[in-house]
């Protein structure tokens, strides 16, 4: 039986940005990073009200706010509520298209937040964090953002074949707690990277010396992001979609080649252009200079917690 | 300045035996159990005798007591120290050509003897446990096994390119603690395996997806060996090896199925034929009898510490 939420009832929804594909984890390893979007959901008598501030406002409809609708949408319909009308507010502080999970935290957001109205509504009618996963993983079609931004801190994530004919992927994903001692650094470029796009550039084969590689090093890498942050220049090593999409994103790859030859465990963040550095010392304020004169933004980062709500 | 150990020193190394391509962790993900070869070396003036008991004594001089002398010469080599004689005395009773890693303990094994003697004469030539993992890794060609029985508990171990032209591969190491509640049973088939001839069965080239897939379950796999059993089936999945040599393994490949339709989370061990069962609950007793009644013997193991000196 469907309930229906009154009208005036109000929940914000604060999400973190997220990384994916990190290092050799392709479509795994992901991380919540500390910088959040915001999307303040009214339950209204009838109609829809979009409003979209930051990143994204010139985007309506079309863009990540209709995602968020459809997030929030589907949340409710999981949870077997309905609404007269809605209020979105979103305060989007993510960029977009940059490899930064910007639309898994649009995804998550939504549903956190339609997750929030239901529990206002009937505790008991509360998604899981296991259904968030699910579901938010659902939209991206690969589980690594969507699970960041969920459960925050790192994840190990994985999908599984449908379990009824027809019926979705079954995605999953594990927390890690990541190692205190290790600093986030993101170099955002200025051009936009398309996951389709990039996605396309992957070969349908690779040597199985290479899957072996990434095997050794993905497992490696769970130990380096919680035990052992000396490992994590091995530990981001990878063969099976860096290079593949290096012609692509020139400037992320000669970034990455940079802070590697100092040193620092440098990656694409999810499908780029952003690189992503982990290290244990603060980034040398030389190549931080540096690539501040090229137009990167360089921002300092902390591992998040999952999405809250309020 | 090469030193030379006087007649009558005596050591021995208790070494374990040791699982490798643990699931998806192909060439990566070993783990060292709890039955043990003991190889006992005594300095004499000159000369080399050789005793071997129990598995293997009837291979003399070319089965693995071969590889125990080899790795005695190789501790001591790069030790730099000298001896006018050797008495080496194997008590093995790890089973051959199995699975179960008898050549890497037998490398680890004569290695870690060396080294007890040379750490007799001078504590400062002793080797560290990273040079014993390399060592003995390259007597292997590959650090799963070797690695696990020098350092014990599970291990993530992997390979770099040389350091220098014609240098030998740079292997490492990392151990994990396994979760106290994880019980392993092995099921040993009585027919023997090669490495040589299964890794021959594996493919050149495998899909993206396999890859992938792989990459994701082996880092899973550490997440459940050390802090999640209850998702060892799935991070026990694997498409990179053991379908490959599925047919070269009936009766393995049946157990696994079986196991595995048990939900108990059921691997190759090695390159085979040996099953082994990762598992938070008791064999089935019916299972068990199962087993035992088709001839295969049915062990239960404790992980074991790494290779002890004394």
């Amino acid at each position: 039986m469907t309930q229906t939420l009154p009208a005036g009832l109000t929940v914000t929804a604060r999400v973190p940005a997220s990384t994916a594909n990190l290092g050799p984890g392709f479509d795994t390893l992901g991380m919540a990073l500390g910088f959040y979007d915001e999307i303040t959901v009214t339950t209204t008598a009838a109609g829809l009200t979009v409003r979209v501030e930051g990143e994204g406002a010139e985007d309506v409809p079309w863009g990540p706010s209709h995602l968020v609708v459809r997030a929030i949408e589907r949340g409710l319909e999981v949870a077997g509520v309905w609404a007269g009308g809605l209020d979105v507010v979103c305060r989007n502080v993510i960029p977009h298209s940059r490899g930064l999970g910007s639309s898994a935290s649009a995804a998550v957001g939504g549903l956190a937040a339609a997750n929030g109205l239901v529990s206002l509504l009937d505790p008991a009618l509360a998604l899981t964090a296991a259904q968030l996963v699910q579901l938010s993983s659902e939209f991206e079609g690969h589980p690594d953002n969507a699970s960041a931004s969920v459960l925050g801190g790192a994840v190990v994530s994985w999908s599984e074949a449908p379990t009824v004919a027809d019926g979705p992927q079954q995605y999953f994903a594990a927390r890690l707690e990541v190692h205190p001692d290790i600093r986030i650094v993101a170099l955002v470029p200025s051009e936009h990277s398309s996951t389709a796009h990039t996605r396309g550039m992957l070969p349908e084969q690779v040597p199985h010396a290479d899957a072996a590689f990434n095997v050794s090093r993905a497992a490696l890498a769970v130990v380096a992001l919680t035990e052992r942050p000396d490992l994590l220049m091995s530990a981001t090593e990878d063969r099976l979609h860096q290079r593949q999409r290096a012609t692509a994103l020139p400037v992320t790859t000669r970034w990455i080649a940079t802070l590697r030859e100092h040193g620092i465990a440098a990656v694409v963040s999810g499908a780029g252009p952003t690189v992503l550095a982990l290290t244990t010392a603060a980034l040398p304020d030389e190549l931080r200079r540096r690539a501040e004169a090229e137009g990167l933004r360089v921002l300092d980062l902390e591992v998040s917690d999952g999405v809250q709500v309020h």
